[in-house]
């Protein structure tokens, strides 16, 4: 197969354009739109967009991108952070917007079954009468479908899983428009390979999602939320560590360190330690979260750590996270104008604080500012460089320092990327993470794409 | 590809005796022994039997097996329960029992990497001191590579989940030798295709496992047991939902039939009441503990229920739970020699006690005797069919049985097989339960195992 797709793009742009009418533009504001995501990576302009309302018609629309071999990329929210649909080769881009009907809620069953372009705020907006939420918060509101195709996850992961643990079945259109349910909706099967999975986290290169059945949890009786100050960064990672390995079922449990709780002051008007933060949240009931925040608070005591701001009311509960909700804001706003480009590696937790101090040396010597903030539960955290990205000087920098950190966190048998996904920006990483697995995943994709037209250029060049 | 693999054995087995010499057997006995697993489908006689000490062995039993064309069937503990790893079609069987090796334990990373062939027991033995503990407990002391192969779970999935959930990479050999490990050990990745959850639960038809990393727990602080009869199996079933649904973070929530019931009593020496009955598992702190049990204790109070039998100490809940694990041999007692034929549905939990109660009626009207046993907070349960495996007519009447079962779990949206596999008993069902997904699955096996060596005649004929 070459790199590059064989295309007859026109031929294939007239005909979508008889069969979607006003759902088909080529107009340069929409392509424009549609040309980048919110990373630092460069745009490019797909050749047309197409607005499907249902799924047979994501089908009518790739079988004929296959007849002329033309790229095809899903578009959700645009949200993703390492160029993942952004149309690199052009071709049509599928805009799942008008897919965005809750199709079924079960209470009993504790699960949902949605159109891809859902957002997560959008479920739980649905379902808030319920007692039931969808927990997986990736930060932006992303589209559930995107969710599912980046494997997402984000601040509440370590306690309710990534997208991998919370998508129960998904429906595909694969690259020759055939339309596949991967499972059926029991909570556990051993039937056969595991589609859904092997679908989750395949960004937009194996198929297209177009529907996703997802599980959803109680809404806690109480949510306890803290925040917590440390006067060292070791102190507040053995914090994490301890609290993981007591098996406390702690909610979320975010690191900020001092250079983005001075941005967090600046930009939200707070008066937060300039410190290494630990946000904390704690879901159960009254007495389950009063047992956990007693037991954390003493772990974090042993480690350098001040006495939590404690709250169970809600509103209190916002307000001492919004401070954690501002971090991109605050971070754009040490530097206006600038592009974030966000680094992503996670490690096994024993080697977490290792990782971030290697990371802050080399951030002491570098020209560039990067705050920082981690889900650190997970052994994942994000250095946010913030650069001018037309500014070739600055890239290179980031580029190194990324490099160095993406392979400090290999040496220590973790990923580039806990959860932004490979898109563009990780590709040149894969092999050093994966050896000749990236072989295997090579096989899949040909066998399943042979055209090579499903968001080309992602992940691997084929 | 033919269905039948085009196969030169004598070359190959001469091969591989020479680079095995007493590692290599043809005897009838050794055969014999891995010609079948536990359940009641009938043995193959593979060639011959070949006993690996490395990674490296195995690619090269591979390799050998891939030049001749000939099948390469690996072989845990034989405690499979669809026929998983009966060589159907001959060839040569790799039996991993010199590979039972713990290579690794992190208790800061909560993880193990084990050699296929540590069985959940031996692990949990040698970690027995680290206050952590490896929970996925199918019930037989099965090897750690089987489990993840086949994708089993059991009793506590409910709270610590399945294979699925709980391998984090694996090294498997593939249908050509090559050696891949399918992923690092961070907490969770969005590094390109999910190869790990592709491997787990493909039965072998992909490659060999031959190393697999899990996660492992912290030791609850306490552990607390209780047994409760109700009045009706609506009642038990409906406890079940309502504990699900209220977010309680039971351990196990195992239901018996009134059959099991008496079949216990008699085989353990017991007086239970003759009625459905749950056994349940409560981990957590001491607070905790009591606080989910009380929860539990007044929902089944409003469904028939009676009092909790109750214990937080060690040798009580041994003997609580004894029945519970005598159940196999419970069932065998009311038919010696028989042998069961355990069915294997998992459905959306809401459609559960009706799924129970139409299959029981089913039973009421057959000649055959099934007691029940589930793992019901996933919506799972097995009827085990005591049946004269040699007798037609109960083999016909096992199967029509079965498959009534199969197709009303399915109309209820849920899978053929919740833990065993498809393995051979399985296979009529897949499609039925997958439609074209079948043909995505066929597709993968085709472009890594083109000559069908692996495991061939398992999960769908290619």
């Amino acid at each position: 197969m070459n790199a590059a797709v064989a295309q007859q793009t026109q031929p294939a742009l007239d005909e979508l354009a008889r069969l979607f009418a006003d759902r088909f533009t080529t107009s340069t504001g929409v392509r424009d739109h549609h040309s980048k995501d919110e990373s630092w990576h460069h745009p490019h302009r797909p050749d047309a967009v197409v607005f499907p309302n249902t799924t047979e018609e994501v089908s009518l629309i790739v079988q004929v991108c296959a007849k002329y071999r033309v790229p095809v990329v899903a578009y959700g929210t645009g949200t993703s952070l390492e160029g993942n649909c952004v149309p690199e080769h052009g071709g049509v881009v599928v805009d799942l917007e008008r897919m965005n009907q809750v199709l079924r809620v079960s209470t009993d069953d504790l699960d949902a079954t949605v159109q891809a372009r859902v957002t997560r705020k959008q479920l739980n907006e649905y379902i808030k009468d319920t007692g039931l939420f969808f927990p997986v918060d990736p930060g932006a509101d992303a589209s559930i479908g995107g969710m599912a195709a980046t494997r997402a996850s984000g601040t509440n992961a370590v306690r309710y899983g990534t997208m991998r643990e919370n998508v129960l079945a998904l429906t595909v259109v694969l690259a020759d428009g055939r339309i596949i349910r991967t499972s059926r909706r029991a909570r556990k099967s051993a039937a056969g390979y595991d589609l859904t999975r092997l679908f989750v986290g395949s960004e937009g290169t194996l198929g297209i999602i177009t529907e996703v059945t997802v599980r959803l949890y109680g809404v806690p009786e109480v949510m306890g939320a803290a925040v917590c100050s440390f006067d060292t960064l070791e102190g507040a990672v053995n914090t994490v560590i301890q609290t993981i390995q007591l098996g406390i079922p702690i909610a979320r449990i975010e690191l900020l360190d001092e250079v983005q709780m001075g941005a967090v002051n600046n930009y939200s008007k707070l008066d937060y330690p300039v410190k290494n933060t630990l946000f904390l949240e704690f879901h159960g009931t009254e007495a389950g979260v009063k047992e956990q925040a007693e037991m954390v608070q003493s772990i974090a005591n042993e480690n350098t750590g001040g006495t939590f701001q404690w709250t169970t009311k809600e509103e209190e509960r916002r307000r001492l996270w919004q401070a954690r909700h501002d971090v991109t804001w605050a971070s754009k706003s040490l530097r206006p104008g600038c592009s974030i480009w966000a680094t992503d590696v996670c490690v096994p937790i024993s080697r977490l604080a290792e990782c971030i101090l290697e990371s802050k040396k080399d951030l002491q010597e570098s020209f560039l500012i990067a705050p920082l903030v981690g889900h650190v539960g997970d052994g994942n955290f994000h250095l946010g460089f913030l650069i001018n990205r037309d500014d070739p000087k600055e890239i290179a920098e980031a580029e190194r320092l990324n490099e160095r950190l993406v392979m400090r966190a290999l040496a220590m048998d973790g990923t580039c990327t806990g959860e932004h996904g490979i898109g563009l920006g990780k590709m040149k990483f894969l092999t050093a993470e994966h050896g000749d697995a990236v072989a295997v995943m090579r096989q899949i994709k040909i066998a399943l794409d042979p055209l090579n037209i499903m968001n080309p250029g992602k992940i691997f060049s084929v």
